[in-house]
């Protein structure tokens, strides 16, 4: 797969923490997200990131603006799908989608219950907001790893699907699926 | 399993299509459904037929229409599961229904799966309206073989627990599982 | 693991039947909920049973009475979960949780599904009220073994998190998993 056979995609990455907003430590799972997109994506793509505390409110305010005004393709949030009650990423990407891909939570949850027995209690979700996926990922950047290897393949024909740029992955790294007449070349 | 031993029950197959019900197209899903059912199902049956394009207000009357005029037990869509703006069926299902049954769509995801990474994509789900169930189907033939050929192995004791008629199936096709205490003969 | 290494914490058990509410016959799925706890449950515990009809508004209050006023800080719930009408404790829970954890429902179902295809039909799931953990178990006694050797061990790290009392489990029974940052000793 040749880099160029796709379109230029922007990429949201919202981290949601209170400690790491504050300073108190260093955010390692936005960046895990940005490793692992450096990896897999072959066509153009550029990054948008955002850091914000636990705060709802705050949460809707940033994914509308990248999906909105920064004109996101794709958001991945980490962090703040818990139950505790300073976890409230589901919610706020509940809120500010327009319908919802059950899917992905499930999938996400399955991946990761073959880790650790703790993955039931994550709410993550993903859901559309205009030609935007926003995909919520845990906080650990080891459980976004993996998430992402599987989950990843079927970012580009649900982007596809939804109105955005055609996206191309290194297939050793992810191998994305398009139905036969979603091809390109 | 001899015929006879069940009741006749009446099933409606919704295939919801821009394309298939402009005439752009053939429908194949809905006969793949009723070949399935041919199979599958060795009590007496029958089935009212729809073709609808992707509109939520026709894919909803039409489900009133196949419950609560026609009668159906069964109701099984096909297509409108996506994520792209026109894909509506879901929408549609939860509108018409009294409670949704979750379970379904995790499954029909979960078989998909096994075939093709997009199914994480689908959004299809299942549920009660009345004394029917109504279950969506994606639209390629090939997946609704491989979902029916796992799910309905519950249809005919869901069917049983809502008020329907009895439904037996050739368990070289389909072994429907009922809990002793719900067996005839 | 030791005796005392956690603090007391009171389980809720309710069962939702009509027929055992009413003497019809002997309630065996919430007994087999304690003896569970019993094997698996290391630390101080004491229950509360609770024993009501098929009723929305009365599982409601029963569920409001256990976490506001008994203080329980996981309510078990048994029976009420399928598609039958009179099957209610879903809606109920629902009704009085702030939030759901979807994950659990979706690892139950398919826990049961390697046993029975009707597991699908499960409309099970879980969710937070306060610091108390809510979680629906179907009615049969051997299910619900099958369900809590798998489900509870993400169930001391979930009462962590939402601020209740340290849990210990017989690992030979359950495995609970805690991150390393959230063990004590």
């Amino acid at each position: 797969m040749t880099m160029g056979s796709g379109e230029m995609c922007r990429f949201g990455v919202l981290t949601a923490s209170d400690r790491a907003s504050s300073g108190d430590y260093e955010d390692l799972s936005g960046p895990a997200i940005e490793l692992f997109l450096g990896e897999a994506v072959t066509s153009p793509w550029e990054v948008v990131r955002c850091l914000v505390p636990d705060e709802q409110s705050l949460i809707e305010a940033s994914l509308e603006e990248l999906v909105d005004s920064d004109g996101c393709s794709v958001v991945v949030t980490t962090g703040g799908t818990g139950p505790a009650p300073r976890d409230v990423t589901p919610e706020a990407t509940e809120a500010v989608c327009e319908r919802m891909l059950p899917g992905f939570g499930e999938q996400m949850r399955a991946v990761s219950l073959r880790h650790v027995p703790t993955a039931v209690l994550s709410r993550q979700t993903a859901g559309i907001r205009g030609s935007c996926l926003i995909l919520n990922l845990p906080g650990s950047p080891r459980s976004i790893r993996e998430i992402l290897d599987e989950v990843f393949a079927a970012v580009p024909y649900c982007v596809d699907l939804i109105g955005g740029p055609y996206i191309t992955t290194d297939s050793s790294i992810v191998d994305a699926f398009r139905p036969p007449h979603a091809r390109r070349e």
